[in-house]
């Protein structure tokens, strides 16, 4: 990280983004076009076509980034004032890479139900809704809602974009160690949003036998103790063995391990007991659950970490311009599972398959080819559906 | 008006607004500031001294231009989406003439309450509201509990901006006839919301005889037909010899006529039934309750209309970007009386006594230095409250 204070460097900044106007000001008598008189025609020709809004104003271009605070970075329940520095980055993000007007607004009300009405409420003004840093298990609900509910996409990005960029990596790793999706065995440490999230999209994505395990260890079906709804809807779909038992005892003979969980949670000797050439993305961040290094010891095959100052960063920065510029340029009314995989196979083919090597699987954040390949794609699988 | 299709042209500009970074993305490793995980350093300090919001974010730039598509310019209750054109608009104005940074955001409900909650749950991300387009009786109630329960200024523009504009206006038009606030005999055509602010400001700044008029004719205590709450209000500080009659027989010997009702409805006969000089405002949209040249006819001292091809636009461009700056730079909670009357000054101010021609009482609208002055004065009027 630069050596620069976030603190002074935010407060130089004066807050992250602004408004730009499209409209030269400048031009003569222009603003009785943009403004009154002129500007009744749109309104009306709206009023009697509503389609029109996506060709008169900006909502074909404009999303909303909504969070309520409550699970923000991995600070926690902080409340939706001190979300704002993420909604603000997370909104000049989508339009440095997606060319995606995104507003950042955070709510001050945890109640899924308010929530859901006050989106709901808003969404005549934009073409896309983006969740982001809302605690599990109420984004499940949130999000489920207003998917039935509006004809706008909804996207909650700690869910879906985590869950795309890890299986674009995953692509890679197997294509690198020579494994297959249907036949590696996966463990996932974790059981929060972003895990139920990664475990749907694998399998989705024909992924074989997967094993969700939480701080109590292997989540089975009728569990008896540390269930929810959510877990026991992903128990239907994962270990179909029913193997019990603590992460250390899962992790035998797994080919991957996928953390989303907490720093440590993973130890060399675990690694020594995964099969041949295993792949281990350890995405706690800041620290993750184990160390790249301790893991190469370990004789990890594949690594990948969510850090940008180590090599195979998973960063959901590679998915969302991406999907949300596809979303709205196809004007899709869901981002469906289909267009899901198109996005992760998108970012997993921007680096040939002659240049994968195991510190090069995931391309680099930073690189602008991404989105665009991620938005044709979108497009593409939108098309075919 | 320009000749130009504004639909057309909305179609070419494809939205009004976009939103602009305030960082340098281009700038090595900045994004490891501006975003994860540097970004978790401001969220924290906000967190734990929440003011901090105001330095670390744009909410100290940034208002919510919130309609609810009721009252749409002229043209009624045309919905949420068709009124974004018209929000879309008012925000690049913001951002031209004031350098407030305005996010359009139409709602799809017409419940007051629900308007109120709405409102207040995305209240941490802005630091103002601008209401509009919001049809009465709604729109009272729904501005009180909002300026009662938030902590950030709440303005309705329809109401408080077209006041202090009308203000300025009569200001200027009363040192141009020699006749004193306190003295004039003032008829009010319509008991709508401007109608309504436009009577309680011009009380606030000392104006003495007041009568509203509405389709039925003059407002007074207790009359029978046609009154609500708000005109029961309003009633109580007009009309105070409870005149009786239509808009023909309260106009005699009035110093001053405002219309905020409909084309045609004062007519020059009527004008020659007022007092010496007198004053005709007639702010009707688009077609005016007497148009120029009739009145001029008629023998009127000095004429304003809303329209930019007539001489001394009545045009809330003159207010809300200045309002809402000062606002913003004096850190207020409300807008009060103090900073409307003085917001009014500013307007006035701006064309020196000895420039002040019939014709010339209104400065220019796209005159920047307009909101300056506004701002500046709304600030001293904060200093010194």
């Amino acid at each position: 990280m630069k050596n620069i204070d976030p603190i002074e460097q935010h407060r130089k900044w004066g807050g992250k983004f602004e408004i730009k106007s499209r409209v030269d000001l400048a031009e003569d008598d222009i603003l009785s076009i943009a403004y009154t008189p002129g500007v009744g025609a749109p309104c009306m020709a709206i009023h009697e076509n509503p389609e029109l809004v996506y060709e008169l104003t900006r909502k074909k271009n404009t999303i909303a980034v909504i969070s309520d605070g409550t699970a923000v970075l991995g600070l926690g329940d902080i409340g939706p004032a001190a979300a704002m520095p993420v909604m603000e980055g997370k909104a000049i993000l989508f339009k440095e890479f997606g060319d995606v007007d995104a507003v950042p607004i955070c709510l001050d009300t945890k109640d899924p139900g308010e929530i859901v009405n006050i989106i709901k409420a808003m969404a005549p003004s934009f073409g896309g809704i983006n969740l982001e840093d809302i605690s599990a298990p109420r984004c499940f609900e949130i999000e489920r809602r207003l998917i039935e509910e509006l004809d706008i996409p909804v996207f909650h990005d700690d869910q879906h974009g985590t869950a795309i960029v890890t299986l674009a990596g995953l692509i890679n790793a197997l294509r690198l160690t020579g494994k297959e999706m249907g036949n590696v065995r996966i463990v996932i440490n974790g059981a929060g949003a972003a895990a139920i999230a990664i475990t749907r999209l694998l399998k989705d994505a024909g992924a074989g036998e997967i094993i969700l395990c939480d701080r109590q260890g292997a989540v089975y079906e009728n569990r008896p103790e540390n269930m929810n709804p959510e877990k026991e809807r992903i128990a239907a779909i994962t270990n179909p063995k029913h193997v019990t038992g603590t992460l250390a005892d899962v992790i035998r003979d797994a080919d991957v391990f996928i953390g989303v969980s907490a720093a440590g949670a993973l130890t060399g000797e675990m690694i020594g007991h995964m099969a041949e050439r295993p792949i281990v993305f350890a995405c706690a961040n800041p620290v993750p659950e184990i160390m790249p290094d301790d893991a190469k010891a370990a004789g990890v095959a594949v690594m990948a970490t969510g850090r940008s100052d180590f090599p195979n960063q998973i960063n959901n920065l590679l998915a969302f311009p991406g999907i949300f510029r596809g979303a709205l340029d196809a004007g899709v009314i869901n981002i469906t599972t289909a267009m899901k995989l198109a996005a992760a196979r998108a970012i997993a083919d921007i680096i040939p398959a002659d240049e994968l090597r195991p510190d090069y699987i995931m391309p680099n954040a930073l690189d602008k080819a991404v989105a665009r390949n991620v938005a044709k794609e979108v497009e593409r699988a939108h098309a075919e559906e």
